[in-house]
Formats: C-alpha cells, sequence, structure tokens
C-alpha cells in the first residue's frame, strides 16, 4: 500500500513510518519539524539523542535497503499538502501531524491559538486535499482518550445509544476535554465526522491513551533509527518522565492526589493499532472511532510501579506529590470501551517491569543529559503566563 | 451597566446596540466591518440601503442625544480586543462577530478556514481578553441551533442528562452540526465552557433559532438606522429571502421536499433575548445555554406562510422544490425546550401575517434593488467550488 504519514518524524510517526516500511509498503513522510523547533527555541532535547529526519531515512536505507521519501512542510500549507497527495495517491494517510500536548497549549494565549490553528486548520486542510486529490484514500487521524474527559459513565467508542423521554438515538459521545490541546482534537473530530457525512471520505479516529516506551522492533535496529525519548513537563508523557527522574534521584512528580485515572498503551501497541487501522480501512462515507489503549492506572499506581521497578535497579525511588497545576478531577470513575482494536486482533503488550526496566537503563545510559529544570511543571491551568520562561 | 458589543455594525448586532442604549447603558461597539467588505467584494448589498457606522451613529445621537461610541477591528486582532476591554471595562460582553452563514463556510477551503479562524481563534482571544482584562465580564455569546443538528431525540438546552448502564451524569448534549459554520459554533461552545471551567469566567451561550424581521423599535425610528434585508442565497435567511422573491415574481426557493423543521425567532424577540440573559448574569465559573427560538417550523410550511401572506397583497407566488445543495434530512423528528429564556420572562411575538406583510411591504418599496442573481444557490455542501463565481 502507498502510506502517507503526516508528522513522520514526530515521537510516534517516526517508528509508525518503519513499521510500515518494514511491512514492503510504500511509505511517505511529511513533517513541519515544528517538534525539533520547539527544543532549539527552549533548550528542551531529546534524552535520546535524534539524527535530523535525513539522516534517519538514509541510515533505513543502509540497514534495510528500503527507501522512504520525505517532504519538509506543513499541513497549513495547502499548496504542498495537495501537491504531496496528488503526486503521490496514497491509499491510507496517517495523521500524526499536529500540536501533541496539553501543557504546551496551556502555555499562554499565543501558544493556545497555534495549537487551534496548526490542529483545527491543519486536520481541516488534510480534509479538503484527500477530498480534491485522492477522495477514497483512507484517513487514520491520532485522537485522545482526552476527548472524553471524565464522565461518571462508561466512555464508549466514539458514539454512544441515548434514550431519552422514550426515544433513542446513536449520537457523538458527549466531549468534556481539559485542555486546548484535547479541546482542538475534538474539534478535529466533529470536523473529520461531517466531511466523511458530506464527502463520502472515510476515516478512522484513533482515540489514544497515554503512550509510554521509547523502543519498537525496528528504532532499536541502530542508534541512528532512535525516536524521541521526552522527558520534561511538556512533552514527556507520565511513565517516561518518571523514568527519567528515578534515575536522577529526582522525585517522581505526582500531580495532585494521583487518583487521575487514564487509559495506557506501549508504544509497540500503537504501531500494532495504527496498522490494523490501515490494513482495515472503513469503507467510503463511515467515520469510526476506535479507542486505543490496553489498561487504565492512576497516576499514583504508576508512581507506585516506578518506584518499585527503580528500586530493582537499586534506584532510591521517592514519590512527591505537587499541587495540581491542572484543573482535573483527582479521584472520579473510570471505564473506557476498548474492544474493536482488540477485535481487529491487537494482542497488547501489558505494562510489565521488564518494559519499565528497559526504559530506565536507557535513562540511565543518558542520565548526563537529563536537565532537572525540565521536569517540574511550570505551566498552570489557572494562570496562563506570558512566556514559557517568566 | 457597561455593555461592549462585539459585531455591533451586523444585522442583530446594531439593533442590539440601539435597544441597549435606549435602556440607558454604556454601549461600546467593535466591528471589523467583514459583513460590509464581502458586499463590497462580490457585489452583494443589503436590500435597505445602510449608512456606514459613523453615521448610524451619528444619527443616533440626533434622535435620542444617546453616545455609542465605536472602535473598528477584529476579534482575531489581541492587543486591539485587549485594549478595549481593559479601557471599557465591560460588565457585558454581547459576542455577535462571527461569520455567520453555512452557506459562506461552504464556498471553498478558504472560505471554511476563514470562518474556522475567525470563529474560533477570535472568540478563544475573546475568551483570553476577559481573563486578562475583565474577569468578571459575562460573556453573552451567539451560538446557533444548528449545533445540535437534527437528533432522533428531543433536544435540551446545552446539556443532556444520560443514564447508561445503570450510571447516571449531566454531560454536553451532543452536537451534530451540518456545516464548517455551524461546526465553528460547536468548537465555540466547548472552549467557553473549559474557559468557565478553569479560569472561572461566566458565560451563556445563545443557541438562536433562524432569525427573521427586518425592523426593532429603535431601528424603524429613521432610515439612517435601519439594519441589514439579506435576501441572497449566502447571507439572507429563509424566511427575509422568501418575503423578497415573493415581490419579484421569483418563485420561494424551497431546498428538496422541504420537510427541514428548525427553531425560528423573530428579530424583536433577539433583543429581548440578549437583553435577559445580560440583566441576569450567570454566575462566575458557570457555563450555561440557553436555546434561543419560539417557534419550529418545516421550510415548506414557511413557504405556504409566505405564498398566502403574498396573496393578500395581491402578488402571485409560486413555490419551487430545488434539488437540495445542503446534506441535512429532509424529513426528521424535531423536538427542541426552550423554556430558559421563557422563565426568565420572554414574552414572544410569534409569526403572524401582520409580519410577514410588513417585510413584503419593504421588500417592495426596495424591490429594484433585488438582484435576482443573489437568489439561487450556488453553493452545494457534496462539491465545493474553487470560487464564489465559478
Amino acid at each position: 500500500m502507498k502510506i502517507l504519514i503526516l508528522g513522520g518524524d514526530g515521537y510516534l510517526g517516526w517508528p509508525q513510518a518503519l513499521h510500515f516500511s518494514t511491512q514492503g509498503h510504500d511509505v511517505f513522510i511529511v513533517d513541519s519539524l515544528m517538534r525539533r523547533d520547539f527544543d532549539a527555541q527552549n533548550n528542551f532535547d531529546s534524552l535520546i539523542p535524534l539524527q535530523p529526519l535525513e539522516q534517519r531515512v538514509g541510515a533505513w536505507k543502509e540497514k534495510t535497503g528500503r527507501k522512504i521519501n520525505f517532504a519538509i512542510g506543513d499541513t497549513r500549507d495547502y499548496p504542498l499538502l495537495s501537491k504531496v497527495m496528488w503526486d503521490f495517491q496514497p491509499e491510507a494517510i496517517v495523521h500524526f501531524a499536529e500540536q501533541r500536548t496539553a501543557p504546551y497549549s496551556m502555555i499562554d494565549r499565543e501558544h493556545a491559538v497555534f495549537t487551534m490553528d496548526n490542529n483545527v486548520i491543519g486536520t481541516l486542510n488534510v480534509l479538503y486535499a484527500i477530498k480534491d486529490s485522492c477522495p477514497e484514500s483512507h484517513l487514520v487521524k491520532l485522537g485522545t482518550m482526552g476527548e472524553y474527559g471524565t464522565p461518571n459513565i462508561d466512555i464508549e467508542e466514539g458514539f454512544i445509544e441515548v434514550t431519552h423521554k422514550g426515544r433513542k438515538d446513536r449520537l457523538p459521545y458527549p466531549k468534556a476535554p481539559s485542555s486546548f490541546y484535547h479541546l482542538s482534537k475534538v474539534h478535529d473530530s466533529h470536523n473529520i465526522m461531517f466531511a466523511c457525512k458530506v464527502w463520502g471520505l472515510r476515516a478512522t479516529d484513533l482515540n489514544q491513551g497515554v503512550v509510554y516506551g521509547i523502543e519498537t522492533r525496528q528504532t532499536s535496529m541502530d542508534p541512528r533509527l532512535a525516536t524521541r525519548f521526552d522527558y520534561d513537563q511538556i512533552y514527556g508523557t507520565v511513565l517516561n518522565r518518571f523514568c527519567a527522574e528515578a534515575v536522577i534521584g529526582y522525585p517522581l512528580t505526582v500531580y495532585g492526589r494521583g487518583g487521575q485515572t487514564r487509559g495506557y498503551i506501549n508504544i509497540q501497541d500503537t504501531m500494532s493499532c495504527v496498522d490494523l487501522a490501515v490494513t482495515h480501512p472503513a469503507p467510503c462515507g463511515e467515520y469510526r472511532v476506535f479507542n486505543q489503549f490496553t489498561e487504565t492506572f492512576s497516576v499514583g499506581q504508576l508512581a507506585l510501579i516506578a518506584k518499585a521497578c527503580g528500586e530493582k535497579l537499586g534506584l532510591n525511588v521517592r514519590i512527591e506529590h505537587l499541587d495540581n497545576p491542572r484543573v482535573e478531577s483527582e479521584g472520579h470513575y473510570y471505564r473506557a470501551a476498548n474492544t474493536s482494536l482488540l477485535k481487529l486482533g491487537l494482542q497488547p503488550h501489558l505494562l510489565e517491569d521488564t518494559v519499565l526496566v528497559s526504559i530506565m537503563k536507557k535513562a540511565m545510559e543518558f542520565s548526563g543529559r537529563i536537565d532537572k529544570n525540565l521536569l517540574a511543571p511550570s505551566v498552570n491551568w489557572r494562570r496562563t503566563k506570558n512566556s514559557l520562561s517568566a
């Protein structure tokens, strides 16, 4: 298959590109490099050193003989996006090309506006480009479990059967997200659903849980193929951040009481889920939603698990409860459906000590690169700042 | 009270400004004049001639002795918006400053992007400006009944009590809008709800039905105070358009079967509803939704009513069913709650022949200004064009 990966230089996009290339698919990457630009401008960096995209792709060719083509460009640049789609004629488009963190979107007005602009208008451009250039192409879009918030009823996969005053309908699941980032994904979902309805496009919205892990079968083949290891307060997802904190003797930073429960997924399962969505496309005109996570944990549970793992490695691990910088419930009901991907054949890699130990060992290897100043949360949901450093 | 009216030069914003000024409130208008710019660029025009904003405000001063201040500016211009709010310190902000039509948003990609950018990012700026300049100010935001779509269950006011698998929660009402314009309002609603939650802002979202009528007590005091009469396929709401069609012997343009049922409201009731929302503010931290319409009709019913009225005036009125340019159900269940504003004291002006007759008489007065080319729908939901004239 011809597969276009938008955001194919990122934490998940890059290993996903390698995954599909390994399967023999023809992979084309578009990436704006905005994630790398953020690092350069703010003195952030991946814990594992990253090669530039050109070198990554070159190393992949060298190791496997497989070629991945790419273009540097932004989804907000419609002429570029449209030309790539027209020329490449992808059968599937995997869309990772979004500003992807809640804290980033809550830094200040400018970052909130950037998030809305990049994500919502970027995705609108993707929809128009598909419609105009390759209308039968299947859009596989990364959404987030955070779109649902934490309702007091079971979370279903995108839609819910509602009985109300004696009548019934199957309606979009009500959304109550808790950052401008999560909101932008809710907006995307509504826009994509509409495009499928009026233009007959087909799309799968993958509402992904929090991803952990830093290696896939492909990225571990060569250090030049490594993907990002973000441990900082803006981009670092909680479990990866805990691992980095543990190895340098920094307390595991739990926000508030730690009763916040979410869905989690191993990076290797992300690869498989996207693969399953791509190889089992939605029919034309259908917008479908899969919840993409394998287990649920509270932040407090994860801290205890990480602490135990760290101690096995001889580390002295403390847990510290910080004032919660976010506005969220710290103890709530949480039960979410995730059967669609399992039915398609997903075989989950559950969270085991070996996974955490391997992340921690990698963090140890590069512990000299950890900047402690990037660990504590500086972005406060209630009080936005004028700049990141203020 | 000090009331800021964003979009105060528009169809509803202008009469709303006069309404509040009459009540003795201190009114300040901000408007980008984008609606007038559209007319100038596309050879559209209000059927009733409009004075420039400066002349309108001057005429109001001359007739009543009351002063309305204004600034020309865009909600996307944050420094301007923020300065106005900081200097004026409004107690209420009535937000009409959005691209307000479905067909406009469906013209092509550029118009869809403009709608998202102007509405979603403009409103995000409004929220930030309130938070930073006047956090206790009450935002009264014009939404639309079209946010709900046409579900097979009763539409409630913004939220719905859902019982699911033995558990209960009150959740945002699921949204299924049917144009990029309506989608932008759904996005606004989610963003505003979030801002109330995290920043303690207070807001009333007025999900308005289709407005008809062209005169209020204030606009009829002097021809220079008139508001817009849009009869065209882009901006003309259905009943106003039918009246213009009837007087020039053009068939009433019903899209499809005409079973599309919606909520409707007289422009005079819009004035009262916004007044009720402003004078009964939401408490800090609350996001509330009022459905702002007084009656429901199908398009087919409205065509018959307009035909009967026209015939009373001696007009020969035909009804023509066109292929529906929109993607919408042409026969469906529709029952929506609208009790909140009635409870606050709204006394509806229902649709009576006298209202339609007065609109038609106004259309007759200016019938020489009707451009027939602007009546037939050229924007097709399934097929976007490259430009408005293509």
